[in-house]
């Protein structure tokens, strides 16, 4: 199954809260598992150049099903998949990428955020894919 | 003034209704006055090929702050801008795309729809448009 | 000999006051003998679709060392350079761009103006070519 | 408010004479609040390299509201944000991009330079933000 527009929109609005909450203004991208985008929001304020990577950390999360965090530790220099963020058009392989499960465990799709520090892009990140029923 | 994200949601809102009382699946962004994505949704069996097209048609009417129909009556061959659809990494110049105003009539966004017949993505637009304040 | 930034500054002013006199804000753009952009200015309230629209004419002018709208009529459906717009990543065809000639009449550059009607952008783009020296 | 012509201009030509001082040609290069390209000037014998670079340092600057350089600390192999340049199609993340904000403190655009080491472009973009009123 595919994650419906009523899920995203979910999740798009948990992520807005909890991004309200630690006031930083987010970007907030959702795929499908078919890697294309469903929903979208730029809290206002929000930074111009995040659009872009939010919508690249939800692919890239939906991807490779893993968090994207996960990915950037194997692409450091020296390590297997060295740049590996030259496919696909463009990787962002730093934390705020999560892909998204149905109750089953099937990967439905993923979650990216951009607009503040990684570690709050990622907290951010989660609480839209918590909000995932 | 820009579009804020409670105006962009709002029109999406509207545009989702008018377009399941219609029964045609959209796709709907909305681009702020600067041409850069604010939010989207793709609502549930909309084609995919209408993601890219709905961004692309909300890009092309605050680009030449028309409706993108108009732009389309001037491009067809012979006449005066045959070919502009080469510029702006593709642009989209059928029916489906909207600038939206403010209450002074200055322009703070646009709106773009696609997943229907032009005629039907115009109107889902203009149900969109008409929902900011 | 390739057009000097003075010359280009020149080009745009001249191009600037045009406009203004007709009353229609435009974007306009410069490039060198290797049709690489030399200056550009975007006047307040013009068209941000036609930031790359005028970079691309003046590209094209170049390119095939003809006015813009010559290149249009041969690439209209049925003649003989019908879809030359795809090459070059995107030219624009119709009317507005002017290669620049210095007094020997070898070209140095080429200008592109959009913002209005055609016959405008190709009006105020004259005036560019004029004031080069 | 967004940055006028007469803004940018202002700040090119502020630009201009720093880098003649120093006796480096420069690409400088200004956008706007939407990150949309105001103007633009190439100086005799700068390098065709650097109008691509100049113009992205700027759109870097504006899109993170932040010094290009202080992009690029972070985004070193095993930094937080390593590999953002592949978002955005190219960011540039060394010395020489800088937003341009109003007396009040908002950012209205941003300058972009690149044509020498990356103090002198920095140092150069500097003089462009300094000469905005």
């Amino acid at each position: 199954m595919d994650i419906t527009l009523e899920q995203a929109q979910a999740a798009i609005k948990a992520a807005e809260q909890k991004a309200r909450e630690i006031n930083v203004p987010m970007n907030i991208a959702i795929v499908d598992s078919g890697a294309n985008l469903k929903a979208f929001a730029r809290m206002d304020g929000a930074w111009l150049g995040s659009v872009d990577i939010a919508i690249k950390k939800a692919e890239t999360a939906r991807y490779f099903d893993m968090e994207t965090g996960e990915i950037g530790k194997l692409s450091q220099p020296g390590n297997a998949l060295y740049g590996i963020e030259h496919s696909n058009d463009g990787l962002i392989t730093f934390p705020g990428g999560i892909p998204i499960k149905d109750v089953e465990g099937k990967i439905i799709g993923a979650i990216g955020v951009s607009g503040g520090q990684v570690e709050q892009d990622h907290e951010v990140a989660s609480f839209g894919v918590n909000a995932v029923k």
